[in-house]
Parts: structure tokens; C-alpha cells; sequence
């Protein structure tokens, strides 16, 4: 409790931008965001009142980052189970929980909560050696997705392969991995939920995530054109898997939409890329809800504020002899309705420095102007 | 320059809750507010990452806070100005300048400065004798408005007097004051102008203010049933006296609005109460747009995100036995959809804890709702 404004402490383990974007979202709620954080020059370290400098794969540094925290929180899902969990018999609240968290930490856990939960998900197996991989695309067909299940992201640890052979150049000794139908599918979609201890429950408008190379780059909200009953289906999924999982916090469910409807992909147990847009785009953030949920304050309104809500990443581009500064002042003459949000990063080719955000009631033209104006701040120029 | 991200630095004199929310609008911008605060307890000093703890009346303090920042600006209007002419002798680029912060020092140069442009304000004379107040009723009619020049704010230095033998118990010798005509208002007004040194001019739309005890306790935007010639003259004004006094970063032009039109009451030079509404209500808040401003970054749109904003500011009421925490707890059960904004004060009657914002379509119910939960979170109750 922080003794002179009366309310709890949130602490956030990690301090990158989703930190930042959580503290920005505490400073209206009183609150000052304690972050853990790796260096100074961490996102949210270089904004933060209440910053510690540790480890979070170090149990002596998570419990001193406790010690002056009412409920912890994480900026991301690497902090090893067994110290969660030796944190909770501590004495310590950290929400979302080991036991929720291990089902965004790994995917052999993920896949076999939601087998066991009759949720639809691609065909999947746990394997170790080029024969499992042979003989699960002998019976599913090639490709397959062959996933680590543990400590992949972005793009990274997964690959998809054609014959079995290929197996024997990503498969190492004494690491788990899944494999996992290459579904056909017709795009990619995401829907956000919060939930508190109390149990209350809160979800966004589905939407459309574009990906290349792994990577999320663009988020229409909501999904265009998308059937009611599989936003019913969605949204309903979303809130059972919650409660199902003892999820307090947001959680992101990744989904494939297929011809015969739609397919859990991934979960993610924190504010997500998927959510960005809902910073101007809906009545409550995801950061602001995922503090409320973790506080176990009543969840706020998820309506949209516009029709129509684009947020496109912004990837670290060409040096091309414009600055940062230069670009911002840019695109803020040529696009003063678009929402920049940048990261304080050092800028650095391929590395997601920010994101800009479009509202509107027209989607082609919201859609264009944040592409626009994302793609000026990559590459210092029109594209 | 921020050399890891390649952005200039705003340092902000004062820390206080518009200091914070400034911080917070930062963020997003890439920045890390720099803050010269008194106390690390300071409102945006228990958020901000680059805090200077000094005296913003000590040359030496405010020296050495500007050598970290590009740009200085300002969380209140106590700057002595010859501090401030120094810090631009110097070299320091320093928004608002010295020439225009006057304006918002000084009652008597304002209104000086106001007559000169010919902008309609009350009947008023420089004073500092009882026969003189007397004289300029005896002209002007009683009761009369008697306010210090310098250092007044919230009904504190502002004096009705329906007889000159009162100036008695409120003239000190080596003080300067002002007396105005006490003119039959129809109501407040306020009209929010931003101004960049590049000259760009941008203004919101003009709001309703109401007052309590020469405080500010709601804003309703924009005003309901002004006439669009009096928006249109209002706004005109704004931003023609913005030009005319060299302001940069955000002014609010206080304004009465008569039978016989608008009259100019005071003048702020920094982001202002009546623009918190701005945080959700306009696609550009206050905050970012002071600090596009005095980046010299081209302004952002000024469009409204709903057809009706009401802020109501939180005064600390009585303890009544139920802690902040609690009193939060029960207004976002009952309100999901109003914002809360609370300042990291430590709650005492009558302090400016915070305010609430309500957004919608229906102002009778915008304007219950924001009253209703302010009421709560200041009594712990209903009202």
C-alpha cells in the first residue's frame, strides 16, 4: 500500500514497451507502476518513478521486486513457473497465476488444456525425434508446423517443413517440442479478455491481426466482415478459456478463421500487440484493464470509441539519412489525426520501435492513412 | 537530445498533477518528461523517471535543470520572470517566453496588453489606495472586483467589495493591485488555444465552466446552446491573442459571457483545468499538444471523440471511514464507463485529488453521471 495516496502498489515483471504502455495507463488510475527491469534503458525504466534492476529469472531478485509490491503482474511470459509459484507460497499475489501462466509458456500445456476443454485447435502431437515429426506428417499431411514449446515469440521457433528430413536441422536434444497441421486458412484473428479474482469477466470486438514473417504487423477492430456467430462463438470461447484457465489479467487468444470456423492458434497471458488499438480505440485500454483485473477493481466499458480502429507496428527501418525526430515531425504535419506511439527505443533495422494508430468510419481510408504514415517512420519517406 | 532515441527533451519547472498528466501524454511521444520538482511526493515526481528535486524561484536550480533539456517549459505561472529572461540570455530555449508568461503573471500587464488589442474585457484600473478603489467605484458603480496582480489563483488574491472602506483590510503597501467592474455574467466560459514557434494555431471548442467558491469544480464541452457567432468571435480571439502575445504551447482565455457578448476575465499560459476534459474528449489532448507545441511539432487534430465531455473536479472530502481505495472500487462498479484521473495526492478536504471525465451523446446524463461519481469518490457515498 502505497502509504501516501492510500492505494496498492502494481508491480510488472519486464520492462519493455508493453511496461511503458501499463505505466502510462496507472499514472490516471494514482498508481505509479513498479517495474523490474533488465537496464535503465528499458521502455518503461526510462519513464518509470519505481524501477529495480534485476533479473527476473533470479528468485532473490523477484522476491526484493516483491517486497515492496502489493500484486505482480508480468510485461512478458519468461519468468520460470517454479519461481511463481515459490513466490505465491511466499506469501506474494502475482496474478495471472504459475498455473494459468505455464498455458502461454507452453504450447504442449496450451494444446493439451484446450484438447481436454473440447476447444477446436489444428490436429497436434508432442514430439522429440524426426520419426514422431514422419510419422504425424504421415498421417496429418504436409507441411507441418513444428513449434519449441517453450520460449518462442515473433516468429521465432517456429518452422514450417515439408518433409520429415528437415526435422533433423531444428531439433535439438533435451528441448519439447509440438507439431501441428498447417491448417488452410482464410485469415488470422485475435479477441482480448480480462478477468479479475472476483471472477468478472470483460472482452473487446474480435479483430483481424495481419501477420508477415511471423510478425504482427497491422490490427483492424473489429474484424471485417466477420459472421456474428463466429464473433458470438469468439467472444464466448474467450470468457469460457478464462475462467477455465484462472486467468486474472488480459489474455490474448490468437485464432485462425478456417472454412469450418475458427481455431485457437496461440494464447498469450498479458496486454498483447493484438491490443494496442483499444489505447484510443475503446473506452478502457487493455493496460488500464489489465491493472483494474490485477487490482481486482471492477473492469471498465470495452466500447469502441469510432467504427473503425487500424494500428500498424512500426519497424525500425533504413537510416536513409532522416532521424527519428525529422519523421515524426513529418508524418505528425502530414497525418494530425493519426496516434503515434513510440517506444523509446534506439532505433535499429527490424525492430519494433513503436506503433501508430488510425480511427474512423470509413476502413479503407483509416487503414490507408495508418499504413501511410507507419511506413513514412520506417523508411523516412513516402512508400 | 535523448541520445538512445534520437528525440529532444522537454523539461517541465513544477510537478504537479498537470506535470503528470503531461508526463503521461509524453509517453507515447517517446519522451520522459524531465521534471524540476520541490518534493519527491510531487504529484508527477512519483511517476517520472528524470526528476530533479530544487527551487523553481533558485537561478542556480533552474541552471541546472535546463542543461539536461532542449526545451523548458512550465507547470505553473511562479517563475519570477527575470529568471526566465536570464535562462533565454543564456541560451536556453525556454516556451512560453518571458515576453508572453507576463501576461499570465500579471493581471495588470494582461489587461493592459488586452485594452491595447482592443479585446473586449471588464471596466479596470491599476490601484493601490483605498481613494483610489473608491473612485473607480464611484465611476464604475459597486460592488467592485479587487485582485492582486501577481500570485492570486483559485479564489485566492480576488476580493468583491460593495464599498472602498474594505480595500482597507485587504491593500498591503508594496503590492500591486487591480479593480474591475463587477459585470452581470451570463456565465463562464474558457477557449483552449495552442500555438506552436513555428505559428501554427489550433483551437478546441469553447466550453462551459462552473465554478464554486472562485474554483472550477465542472467543464462542460462543448458549451451548450452558445451561439455560433460567439464560438466563432471566441475563437477568433484566442488565437489572434496567442499570435498577438507570442505564446507557444497551450493558453486558456477565460472568458464571461454577457448579454452584450464575451468579456476576456484571465489568462494561463500552460495547460489549464479547463482542458482536462481533452485526456479522452479530443482527439489531441491539452497535454500532447502543449508539448507538440513547444517541440515546435506540427499540432494535432482538436476533433471531439464524443458529442458531449463533462469533467468534474475532485475535491478531498470527508474521511467518513471509507479509504480512496474502496470509494475507487465502488465508482468504477458503478461506472464503467467514467474515467478516473487521480492526481497521487494525499487526500484532504478540499485538495484537488483528481477529476472524473464522462463522454456520450445525452449531456443531462453525461453531466449526472460525472457529477455522481465525483460526488461518491469525495464523500464515499451517495449523494
Amino acid at each position: 500500500m502505497d502509504s501516501r495516496t492510500g492505494l496498492p502498489v502494481v508491480g510488472m515483471v519486464g520492462a519493455g514497451q508493453l511496461a511503458r504502455m501499463t505505466h502510462q495507463a496507472a499514472i490516471p488510475l494514482g498508481q505509479s507502476l513498479r517495474v523490474l527491469a533488465q537496464s535503465p534503458d528499458d521502455g518503461a525504466a526510462s519513464v518509470a518513478a519505481d524501477v529495480m534492476i534485476g533479473e527476473h529469472t533470479s528468485y532473490d531478485d523477484l522476491l526484493a521486486f516483491a517486497a515492496g509490491c502489493d500484486v505482480l503482474t508480468f510485461d512478458h511470459e519468461h519468468v520460470p513457473t517454479e519461481l511463481i509459484r515459490s513466490l505465491a507460497t511466499a506469501g506474494h499475489v502475482v496474478y495471472p497465476g504459475a498455473h494459468a501462466l505455464e498455458h502461454a509458456q507452453d504450447k504442449a500445456v496450451m494444446r493439451q488444456a484446450l484438447t481436454r476443454a473440447g476447444v477446436p485447435c489444428p490436429a497436434w502431437r508432442s514430439v522429440s525425434t524426426v520419426d514422431d515429426v514422419a510419422a504425424f506428417g504421415a498421417e496429418h499431411g504436409w507441411p507441418v508446423v513444428l513449434k519449441v514449446a517453450r520460449g518462442g515469440y515473433d516468429g521465432r521457433g517456429v518452422w514450417t517443413l515439408t518433409e520429415s528430413a528437415a526435422a533433423a536441422h531444428v531439433l535439438e536434444p533435451d528441448r519439447a517440442y509440438i507439431v501441428e497441421q498447417r491448417v488452410p486458412i482464410l485469415r488470422e484473428l485475435a479477441v482480448l479478455v480480462a478477468r479479475s479474482p472476483y471472477g468478472q469477466v470483460s472482452v473487446w470486438p474480435i479483430v483481424q491481426t495481419v501477420q508477415r514473417d511471423g510478425i504482427c504487423v497491422e490490427v483492424i477492430a473489429p474484424a471485417p466482415d466477420l459472421a456474428a456467430e463466429l464473433a458470438g462463438v469468439g467472444a464466448t470461447l474467450a470468457v469460457r478459456l478464462a475462467a477455465e484457465l484462472g486467468v486474472v489479467g488480459v489474455m490474448a487468444v490468437e485464432l485462425f478463421e478456417t472454412a469450418d470456423g475458427l481455431l485457437v492458434n496461440e494464447l498469450a497471458m498479458r496486454p498483447h500487440n493484438s491490443g494496442h488499438w483499444t489505447i484510443e480505440g475503446s473506452r478502457t485500454s487493455q493496460f488500464e484493464q489489465h491493472l483494474r483485473a490485477v487490482l481486482d477493481y471492477p473492469l471498465g466499458t470495452t466500447t469502441m470509441t469510432a467504427p473503425w480502429v487500424v494500428m500498424v507496428n512500426l519497424l525500425g527501418g533504413p537510416d536513409g539519412g532522416m532521424g527519428i525526430d525529422e519523421r515524426v515531425h513529418h508524418v505528425m504535419a502530414q497525418w494530425p489525426d493519426v496516434k503515434l506511439h513510440l517506444y523509446g527505443k534506439s532505433p535499429r533495422p527490424g525492430r519494433k520501435l513503436g506503433h501508430v494508430t488510425s480511427l474512423g468510419s470509413d476502413l479503407a481510408e483509416v487503414r490507408a492513412r495508418a499504413g501511410a504514415a507507419a511506413a513514412y517512420l520506417h523508411q523516412g519517406g513516402h512508400r
